[in-house]
């Protein structure tokens, strides 16, 4: 049984970066989380996936990522398995590729792999059989996030075709970030980030992408604004400067009369961002949160070459 | 599909805590947990909840609530995510109110939720469109638990019209002992409470409870004996007479002749109750836990409207 | 619905040991196995166990066993639950009996304990009604590895009659060696252990094992060798000769020139054996870990009664 949505084609085992995706494959993947959003609901493609084992091994904490990518496995009758850290063999000093390997011959068929080393699902895709989902690798990509929020963004807006998102604060940490930048801008949006000196450090160089490192410069003409949380378990500090860039309701006028608020979450209430604003009907936090199930319903059942 | 018990009515989302139940409220949910019970020995009712995903986030450390809970929704075919706090976003310092309306908008429809804090599951319910089964709340309330013991003590003396039962040991920081005086109370049966006065301090305002701060007024006369553990985790110190309070068969002759002994679990034999008595002939302490399973089966299915 | 594989009969509702299991169990339990691999690559037996319930109780780190077990569980139909240590009520001091005891009670059938105790299992199956597999007691056995242990080597070299095993390293602390020795000598195999003497302590008193406290004389004419880690969670500490019996392809030399490798993992690659050897031509590892999911369905299956 596959699911077919009419869009594009689907030749990859993996989802390992927005980056290299073609438009046409971000299109498919959107329109295919459509269809499973409503599936679910409907309670269809109950067993679409009844032939795989999805193991679940998330190195860093996470609630909506794991909890999101669990339940989408299960809404299409995977089995799961969870590895958590504490308690698996890896306090025995096993390496990663050889825990890996060992969850391959298990039965294991799709890794979703978070991992505070960037390229970790990279090289879980060149040294198993595994299918695998980056659900996050260190500062490098967080493909899903971007893709739910693709989605969000576009249901919001009707089309991406020249939305201006700005990305604000701790961009340089920020694998979500990196993802949201090729994926909108494959997409055809535009993006724009802005944060203090240290936290946009190095963004000049890739030439579609606007830097400001003034708040009102960052914010004029924005459709879209994302505040992100200090990485500080990647070593980020929180600049002298960081309560200026604090977004709130009277900082979002500087944006588009209507611009809306987005947060990969969790958020910091207050530090990066005011609960009246991440909470307010500017918020498209909750979206985000609620396209995650099907955004990651959609790739699981692409790399497993059902869709 | 539903189950009907033909014992009164419900309209209730959320099991938050015992007061406020009316007595009918409290025998369909016993009523139904024999069904349930029946049932699950039958293998019935096995896709009753299959529109159902049930989080459950314990927030303090459990085996048998949380296994009996976990198997409940499984044995009526809901599908379970685990919310372990080590390995969650609580680790990055999100709120309890954001953690759970994350969990409502990936899907999770009803929160089985432990927590130290007392009134966290009426905050969930407050905050958040989930369905909340309170898994035990500070010392607040233990609802479920209250019922899997009326049930227990329902079955063994027939009616629990006039049964009384002596709650004796740290009782002030018990969410157990004041959940299981408003439902015995509320179903027709005596409470007493016993223990040294730091121990039962302020339940002499409560009007139909008695209090005894002597360990023969305690259980004289008493038909069913619960001992509890000192809540240590909750700021219980053991006060020095803690060895005169201390369960055994001898002491148990002070009570009637027939009495009975319960305790939610988990025991620390030798010091509130001796490992003799805690698995001798009078006590009701593996019963309670084999009520657990179908008493919760019957309230995740009230809340979910299916019965 | 049950499984005939049509070789021996089976009347244990426990895998405690391999200690006391006749050859005809033991080759039950393999061609068991190997009808499971083949039924679950087909799909077949996916409700064999649909009325049980495995609790899964690692009270010590696993990824591979733990993993093997659950997915062997799940493949067969059974309602899995996990029993990890944190989070349990182990900590608030409950004793092992009383969890396990608790666990009976809520429905769960099947356990499968790992513990640090020597003997754990023994005590589980002694005290509660609950089937009862070892996942691993201590020092003591490891039924389940030296099962696919022994069927790697036989699918190997056709037979096991005859076909020397020498297990290398801290051989005294491991319940995979005892296990293997038991389970292979009564197939019809051959053990020898080598290791500097502190590590082969006591082995001489086992008239059929052999005993070698020098790398040559321990790989001479050996058809499989087995590397041990350093059981340091055991008191293991290392000799001042642990290098001298790493492993690797050039002291393989003296050992039967198509000798295969094979090791429990997790490797600790570099100290007991070298990468190269454990990921080349002549290792086994990779084998051990496939077999341990159908080998423990077979068990499963056998101590529920259905094959």
């Amino acid at each position: 049984m596959t699911v077919a949505v009419g869009i594009g084609t689907w030749s990859r085992r993996h989802l390992l970066d927005v980056e290299g995706l073609t438009r046409d494959e971000l299109e498919r993947i959107l329109a295919l989380a459509v269809e499973m959003r409503a599936a679910r609901a409907e309670r269809r493609h109950r067993s679409l996936l009844e032939a795989e084992v999805v193991g679940l091994a998330f190195y860093e904490a996470s609630t909506r990522t794991r909890v999101s990518f669990e339940l989408a496995a299960k809404a299409l009758g995977a089995t799961t398995v969870d590895l958590s850290v504490s308690g698996s063999s890896v306090v025995k000093g096993e390496s990663l590729v050889d825990t890996l390997r060992t969850l391959e011959r298990t039965g294991v068929t799709t890794l979703v792999l978070r991992h505070g080393s960037s390229g970790a699902a990279h090289l879980a895709a060149r040294t198993t059989g595994l299918r695998v989902v980056n659900g996050g690798d260190g500062i490098h990509a967080h493909p899903t996030q971007a893709l739910l929020d693709a989605l969000t963004l576009r249901e919001t807006f009707g089309s991406l075709e020249g939305v201006l998102l700005t990305i604000v604060g701790d961009v340089v940490h920020s694998r979500v970030a990196r993802s949201n930048i090729h994926c909108l801008l494959t997409l055809g949006a535009r993006v724009r980030v802005a944060g203090p000196p240290a936290w946009v450090a190095g963004f000049d160089a890739w030439p579609e992408v606007e830097v400001a490192t003034r708040l009102d410069d960052g914010l004029r003409g924005a459709d879209a604004v994302m505040a992100l949380r200090a990485q500080l378990e990647r070593g980020a500090s929180l600049p002298p400067e960081v309560a200026e860039w604090r977004l709130d309701e009277e900082r979002m006028r500087l944006a588009d009369p209507g611009a809306v608020v987005m947060h990969p979450g969790p958020t910091n209430e207050g530090v990066e961002i005011t609960a009246d604003l991440a909470n307010g009907p500017r918020s498209l936090v909750g979206r985000q949160v609620e396209n995650g199930v099907p955004v990651r319903m959609a790739v699981l059942a692409l790399v497993a070459g059902v869709a």
